[in-house]
């Protein structure tokens, strides 16, 4: 499939709610995300992120409404602390990129957190509070931290070519919200092989979608 | 089996390395978590907790460890900055107690930080810093933050009654460091139900252990 169809077809599943699946890069991580679009969350759709995929479950959310809800990035908060952490920040990965890593969020109506339910929960009530265009205050009245879904900001396709930044830039070119699911998909010790994931993808009729089909046509 | 029985039983699992599965009580979460000491990680150990347990990979530390590596509480960051976040704080979640989090951690020779190898690595190698006797210095030169181990500082089984102060007052009576790694044992939406915990646990020669058994035999 030519790479103009792939993206046409990836925002199209975005667009519905469908999972799909990003890899980064040979010579970056090395490594697919399934990915959704957050409004479409379910219990079932976490499910099978843990089950499928294996990795940490999180909501990459936009510059825009990171402002909006005054997110900062984990990295700001704790180099703006006085606790000896400080010395302890990760300036670079070793793939090269900062951590995308904001704080781990909860909906006030959960009960422990962690549940299908509860993630699902967190993940749709979040992204309904971004899509209604309320600010801070409906947002620091709705959810707590620490929680269970660790959100990420994104810092633009322009500056950054992770999974955050990627899955960001899916939506936007689908024209909803800021708001993407993504959880690394993890193989026998190290992330699921490039072809396992497709294989994977094909058994599940699930679109796969390379980074550099992404950002080489901004 | 008496109470006596599984307590023994159980604290000399976790000095062997074994998995066991601790319930915390019907009246608290009312949920399982697989749990291991620290020094017997291995990428093998990690699949598991990821594919059968499917909650949030945690590594509970005692207060003592915690305070040898200048380990706060996030909720500690979070109050003493001053970032809107402040007014998100959970006092309280939804089963009665205080979070347990303090920061997520990578060691500094892991790749991405989430694979099976590398929470494997970060566990490890925790495990043997705090068993080394070394302090603060050395945990700063070879962990970084914000990564994807979750640490969690146990406040002592006299003062809160989770799956971190259970797990760490288990670690106590097998006379072994406390670093202790769980993971939510889920179900269908919910965690997993105490009968199917059972069933998985007679199924793979895993011992079963509530919270009451740990906590009345103070």
């Amino acid at each position: 499939m030519a790479l103009k169809d792939t993206l046409r077809e990836v925002t199209s599943d975005i667009r519905k709610g469908k999972l799909i699946a990003i890899y980064d890069g040979d010579e970056r991580e090395g490594e697919a995300d399934l990915v959704f679009h957050a409004g479409f969350a379910t219990p079932k759709k976490i499910e099978i992120l843990r089950k499928d995929a294996g990795g940490l479950i999180c909501l990459a959310v936009d510059k825009g409404i990171a402002e909006r809800f005054a997110l900062p990035f984990f990295s700001d908060i704790i180099s703006n602390s006085s606790y000896e952490l400080k010395t302890m920040l990760c300036k670079k990965t070793a793939y090269g990129d900062k951590p995308a890593f904001s704080v781990p969020i909860n909906h006030r109506n959960v009960y422990t957190g962690i549940t299908d339910n509860d993630r699902s929960l967190t993940i749709k009530k979040f992204s309904e509070l971004a899509e209604s265009g309320e600010g801070k205050q409906d947002f620091c009245n709705n959810f707590y931290v620490p929680g269970h879904i660790f959100l990420l900001i994104g810092s633009g396709i322009e500056n950054r070519r992770g999974h955050t930044e990627l899955s960001l830039e899916l939506a936007r070119r689908a024209g909803i919200s800021g708001t993407m699911v993504l959880c690394e998909m993890l193989g026998k010790g190290k992330a699921l092989s490039k072809q396992k994931v497709k294989e994977y993808c094909r058994k599940k009729e699930i679109t796969f979608i390379e980074g550099r089909e992404i950002y080489v046509r901004k």
